[in-house]
């Protein structure tokens, strides 16, 4: 009630009891951008039982209830928008929407998390340490207090489940997305990875093969000349390919203030003017496996060993799990390319490694 | 009536005669996939003043007519939609006039034709000359056989004359935009661009700068590495820039028989759903100056020449005209970097120059 605000508001229009806004029959638009799952997630839902329309930011509470808001929203004739969820000034839900309603949507893939993408950036472009590029983010004001959830993969996985259940028409949830992020990424493997000719990313993919859907989020090394390696600092890239309109691309700056108030508004004009909305994802009939299992392919895999006798020992454990790699540097840094691997695999070694090593760092190498 | 097609249709549902179309109160959607100017923009206006959505992809008609159709759908409260007009399956136009109710937007740009993308894709990868790209291009179906207005720019001036109308809202025509295409490049020109480490595009640029728009279309040197370098073949790619939502890039096939139908189909949903419409251009107040003479940058230039003396008449007309340049090669191709030259100079110059000399080409450099 008392915050200081850039603009004048009429303290007649302000209240802290959220009743008066739900009892309030000449409201019948709801922005929800408290965030956090408490108590949003209960104000949005007994917005729309009061028959209204609802517009929020808000990736968590999105992530983990889509559906049960969208049957809300379809029972009580209301609409929910949350355009400010996903990629901040990107059009990418309702584009999403549309597309989907047209197409077969075999994949999307993306880069969005723009803090992760600018610590990566500072990396690369500067040569600093992850804690030295993160503290730069967190002074320019694009990383939070508490990054954890924006450097260790778990605000892309929610978003990647957004983005997917809109797309494949079924509900997936961001904890069938396996997903890691860049933190142990360290300046010693950023060399190697330039000295390969090869850019970093976090990159979230999703894939509809069949009746199978498989999702995941992983530092990813892909070609320099690639056009995710042109995506930058706090900026976001969504792919969407579908079987009529081919591969779409979506770019734009994926945080911030202005580009995320944009997103808010154009959902409020949309709730304004009645235009789209997003379907209950029930009416789809298909059924999935949704896991992340499918995909294959080579790792870059690098850990500071004490020396020629740990690398041995880790070598042997490879051969003893029956990973294929190659040598690529065998001093104090044992770097390795583990070969054709699939993900879970790779998932379950990696877990029984990091009981006994610490200082490590695997990425994905794109096809 | 009779075409042979891939669908069976009831014959009962066509007609050769556009007013049983008309006169039928149950039709409440055309769409109209004609192509040209006659007779498609009569059959647009009597649908819309017969009470009936329409649906089109004549950009030939909407760059023309937009001010008009618009009104007249406005004035009639039937709504008219262009989608696959301009970028294919991207959906371009939905986004920008979204965009556009909440930003002032100052930019747009864009590789728009995917003809002459293609071509000069081709040129670059396979070393081949204008003419044998062309000849591949009309062998893939990715150029009609009348190809001029794809490679002599006037297809991307109309679709410029619609972005930037939508963008700025007011009306751009197609003539006020300074425009040219990219036959008079050759194989010489593009080895020289490899050594310059550029890549040739053919960009669309419009710029909205206090009272007063800029929009041009040229063939442009931009760096190796840069976004818009990585948009090959036929895709599309437009930028856009606002001040709340910053830059936004949008990407997908540019043309092509399925993305063009998922844009008609997508308008189709429109406008069975209500949703979204294009407000009529009138509403707005603001006058500008539309003009291209803002453009103010350095050119590549290569003149083919019969030898040493006419090296030295040209460069002796480049200082009468007081023209700054630097000369990179002095051969039979006498090739230069033409410096600091607004447009209208340069566009003035060359007309004069190209009443004596034939083979040449010149090219802006982007900064």
């Amino acid at each position: 009630m008392n915050k200081k605000r850039n603009t004048i508001v009429n303290k007649d229009l302000l209240t802290d009891n959220y009743k008066d806004i739900l009892d309030d029959p000449e409201i019948n638009i709801v922005v929800e951008v408290i965030g956090g799952m408490n108590p949003a997630f209960e104000y949005i839902k007994s917005a729309l039982k009061r028959g209204k329309h609802v517009v929020t930011a808000n990736k968590e509470v999105v992530a983990n209830y889509l559906e049960e808001l969208l049957e809300l929203s379809e029972k009580n004739n209301k609409r929910i928008f949350f355009e400010a969820s996903v990629g901040g000034g990107i059009p990418i839900i309702k584009s999403l929407s549309q597309i989907a309603l047209i197409n077969d949507i075999t994949q999307i893939k993306g880069i969005i998390n723009g803090t992760s993408n600018f610590i990566l950036t500072k990396m690369v472009d500067d040569c600093t340490s992850f804690n030295d590029s993160l503290a730069l983010a967190k002074e320019l004001g694009y990383a939070e207090a508490n990054a954890k959830d924006d450097v260790e993969g778990d605000d892309v996985a929610r978003k990647l489940s957004i983005l997917s259940s809109l797309a494949f028409k079924t509900k997936v949830s961001a904890e069938s997305i396996l997903y890691r992020g860049i933190s142990s990424i360290d300046k010693i493997d950023i060399l190697n990875f330039k000295n390969m000719n090869k850019s970093i990313k976090l990159i979230a993919t999703a894939i509809k093969d069949d009746n199978r859907i498989s999702a995941c989020v992983e530092p990813t090394l892909i070609e320099e000349n690639s056009q995710f390696a042109t995506v930058n600092n706090c900026f976001n890239m969504i792919s969407i390919t579908g079987n009529t309109v081919q591969e779409l691309q979506f770019y734009g700056q994926g945080a911030g203030e202005k580009p995320t108030a944009n997103a808010v508004v154009s959902d409020i004009i949309d709730a304004i003017k009645p235009t789209y909305s997003v379907c209950s994802l029930k009416k789809y009939k298909e059924k999935y496996d949704i896991d992340a299992h499918i995909f294959n392919g080579d790792y870059y895999f690098r850990v500071t060993t004490s020396g020629e006798k740990e690398n041995e020992d880790i070598i042997n454990l490879l051969i003893k799990s029956k990973i294929s790699y190659e040598i690529l540097e065998k001093t104090c840094n044992l770097v390795l390319k583990i070969k054709s691997i699939y993900e879970d695999k790779m998932d379950k070694f990696i877990s029984k490694f990091k009981t006994r090593y610490e200082n490590f760092c695997y990425v994905r190498i794109a096809k």
